[in-house]
């Protein structure tokens, strides 16, 4: 049986700490021990700041992404046994792991594409040169440089691989070292990439590092010039960022965390149209993909009261039809939650639910599973709520329900209300706007905006364009304001800011044009 | 004597919480006194959000320009009685209460250009559309939009009518309405310029609000679309992003707080030359404007050795000339500190510096001061002192003293000794940096980078061109890593991203452009 370790200072060593043990969640069975703690946190923050951070920071944008394409390919060389130890150790289908690994080596190339569209340069322009006062001969001009610390990167058991490269393929490309602390529970993908990738011996000694067990102490000991990068609950999230240390000495920390995320429907979408045929299919998708264990699953469905009935019968065709169980058999296409704890915050969830709402389908434990021993394994049966009164419901607007569970919120089809409602979830991720009139989508879709990080528009003319709305894109911003963490990852170059400083450069003009050469 | 009044819901009152007195510093007479507290601050949140908040929102940015141009004016037609108020309750000189004043009145205007330059818009589109997958059918573009709730600005004593202006430029301009929080000490001139601003009945109802006393239970009642954006202290700083209602509900929080300023010399600056002559003006400048009583003052002047002596002999020669007294008298250079808490901490600070550091020039308390009661006003004489051991001292590069005072840190002449001491301050609002050779130049600017927000360059031909670097202009950002607060104000449309949300907006091409406009 595996024994899992830390990676730090080059080396692999389980440490002095405590041995956890790491379950199969459809068979309860142990499939790894993970040894957490008893490492010198110390020397792995000096190896970082002192050997990762100036070597990184020695290499060009371009140089920094070649590293990126070779962490993508290795990952994308050992995908199947990747996607195993997701499915032996998370509990995902196939279709759920090649989600995490794919996405982890997708955005990982994507920022090595970037860093060889940037060049040569090892800072990052903001702007062209300004002139200042009058007579153009003082000029001024920012750039973005990277931090001189460590980036800590915090990821939630639902992505070990995903979570880890979007924040990694940033900071490393930006020029910062990295030290990854996955969630323990699923950490047997998260090591078995790290195996992979000091096997294939890209990084800089010291650009890499990651950390089994507490993160507290780690998290006390930063500073100034160090970044948090955290994923995972509202509540964690605010914890984090409360930390005394990291409040004292202005450490950057930024926070995606599960929200209540939106499926808004209305401007004249019927039954059996286009865009009706997409929302179908992107809610299933939502609720049941990774068992509805995604930071973008869809949680709430506000829809116009008309279509309230066929929607929930055509849902509940498709959920009914599913086959759950152990996804180590291949038919199975939903399986357990990731842990006991998940399983039963999830059912305490749907009791709270069933005091203001209707279930339209499924219960808590679905009756037939198949290849699970008798009441063995963590599930969680999909079910689709529909709530009472919309704006007496406060549960489906304050609770979210880490689960392939979803609320049907009506609503009267007014773009007002549609707003006021999707605003109640107190700052989303992301929503998606079901609409066929134009007007009505971007009303909608502008009023919604400081409430959620991305908004996905979807018309008639989607059908076989538009991507699942927890699809997390390397392009586009994954974030969102208040509720979701107030954070921002990804979004391109966007991303590398969180691991930058930017710094304004003011002076003769020959002198300012000369740092960063004159024009972009 | 004015009875100074809190701007809330539309009216002045005082409101039923204490009268407190406010001082002129250099007699310490009473000179009027602030009706602190007893206000309905749930009502005033409910005026800027529900009234405020969406007049804002449905102007253009070139309408909101407009009415900063306009307040621009009002202070600028009223110059000379804002002045008044000043020197008498801030205890600035003529010349201080000038930069402060036209400071304000330069900024708003430098928005209300950037509000006319951003035209017909009401959200900043984020770069162009980018295309997503193959096919090239599916897009996504970025954009900044107002956030819905209400922006609290918390100045310091020191800059009442700038700190206020740039802020309120900034907030205005993006879209959301300000309640002003305006030190105590010095309110008298916020409370002037309130009353001209509203006077001037520019503003829509609920735009502007103007808060005196306490703070917190504000902040208290604060949700995820509020703002909060600090001046003051480091320590102050920590306290209000410390707080667990603005931590809870993820409210974003810009500090811009004092820190330890350098000025930084070498690569070839000789006694004489025109670098040393820009040297000279700018130190002198910084240690005496508003009494150094500025976050942008320099705090360390980081010289070769050899240099040391004839530093001081030429600074110790300009600041031996000045006429220090009452600011009544016209002739007088260098007035009293604000408050009798400020001179008393910052002879605290001199007495710490004293154990480490030769005093060069100066005593806490100079013997002639002209036009002042015998034993009264809150003065501090300008003082020069000399790091004993560059490597050994901590207090130079840990303590800021607020006030006409610098410490002269000798070094080896080589770069990487002097971004290493520069970097020994934990994060600096501007660096200033003094040098002949441009490599020299260019490493310790790129080198200090990481841990200064504006980095100012001199070097032989900047005599008569360049600023000196306590002016903070609308067009750079102003901020700084970790001690400064970790925030930014300013920086032209950079400003505008506090107040402002960001989305990703993704889904078919057609869908996406419309609804900003295919290009910028």
């Amino acid at each position: 049986m595996p024994q899992l370790a830390s990676y730090l200072c080059g080396a692999f060593a389980t440490g002095k700490g405590e041995m956890v043990p790491l379950l199969n969640p459809a068979t309860e069975e142990v499939v790894a021990h993970a040894g957490c703690g008893g490492v010198d946190l110390g020397a792995a923050l000096r190896f970082a700041r002192e050997q990762g951070g100036p070597a990184l920071r020695a290499l060009t944008f371009a140089q920094r992404g070649e590293l990126l394409a070779k962490l993508a390919s290795t990952i994308a060389d050992h995908r199947d046994e990747l996607i195993e130890t997701s499915v032996a150790n998370g509990g995902t289908t196939r279709g759920g792991g090649k989600f995490d690994i794919d996405g982890a080596a997708g955005t990982l190339q994507a920022y090595a594409e970037l860093g060889k569209k940037l060049g040569a340069a090892r800072e990052l322009v903001d702007g062209e040169p300004v002139l200042i006062g009058r007579g153009a001969k003082l000029a001024g001009r920012h750039a973005w440089l990277a931090r001189e610390g460590v980036a800590v990167l915090i990821n939630a058991f639902n992505f070990p691989a995903w979570g880890f490269a979007e924040k990694a393929a940033t900071a490393l490309l930006a020029g910062m070292p990295v030290i990854n602390k996955p969630a323990t529970a699923t950490a047997w993908t998260a090591v078995r990439l790290a195996e992979l990738l000091v096997a294939a011996n890209v990084l800089p000694a010291g650009a890499f590092q990651q950390l089994l067990g507490g993160v507290g102490p780690l998290l006390d000991a930063l500073g100034p010039q160090d970044v948090v990068a955290f994923t995972g609950s509202s509540a964690t999230g605010t914890t984090v960022r409360s930390l005394p240390a990291l409040l004292r000495h202005g450490v950057r920390v930024n926070v995606e965390a599960d929200s209540l995320n939106a499926a808004v429907v209305g401007g004249g979408v019927e039954p059996g149209s286009s865009a009706w045929q997409t929302l179908l299919r992107d809610v299933v998708r939502e609720m049941t993909e990774k068992s509805g264990q995604k930071c973008t699953a869809t949680r709430r469905v506000i829809v116009p009261e008309a279509l309230v009935a066929p929607l929930v019968e055509e849902l509940a065709d498709r959920l009914g039809a599913l086959k759950i169980g152990n996804p180590a058999n291949k038919e199975v296409e939903l399986g357990p939650l990731a842990t006991r704890q998940q399983r039963d915050d999830l059912h305490a969830g749907c009791a709270r639910l069933r005091k203001s709402c209707e279930v339209a389908f499924g219960v808590e434990r679905p009756a037939t599973l198949i290849d699970v021993p008798a009441g063995k394994g963590f599930f969680a049966g999909p079910m689709l709520f529909v709530a009472r009164d919309a704006k007496a419901v406060d549960e489906t607007h304050r609770d979210e329900l880490f689960g392939p569970v979803t609320t049907i919120v009506p609503y009267s089809g007014a773009p007002n209300d549609a707003i006021a409602l999707v605003g109640r979830g107190g700052g989303m991720l992301v929503t998606s706007v079901y609409a066929e009139a134009r007007d009505w989508c971007e009303t909608v879709a502008k009023g919604i905006a400081p409430w959620v990080g991305r908004v996905c528009l979807v018309d008639s003319k989607s059908e076989g364009i538009t991507l699942p709305p927890g699809m997390v894109l390397p392009d586009l911003i994954h974030g969102g304001p208040g509720r979701a963490g107030g954070g921002e990852e990804l979004g391109g170059a966007r991303g590398l800011h969180h691991f930058m400083g930017r710094t304004a450069f003011e002076g003769p003009r020959a002198l300012v044009e000369r740092l960063f050469g004159a024009g972009t």
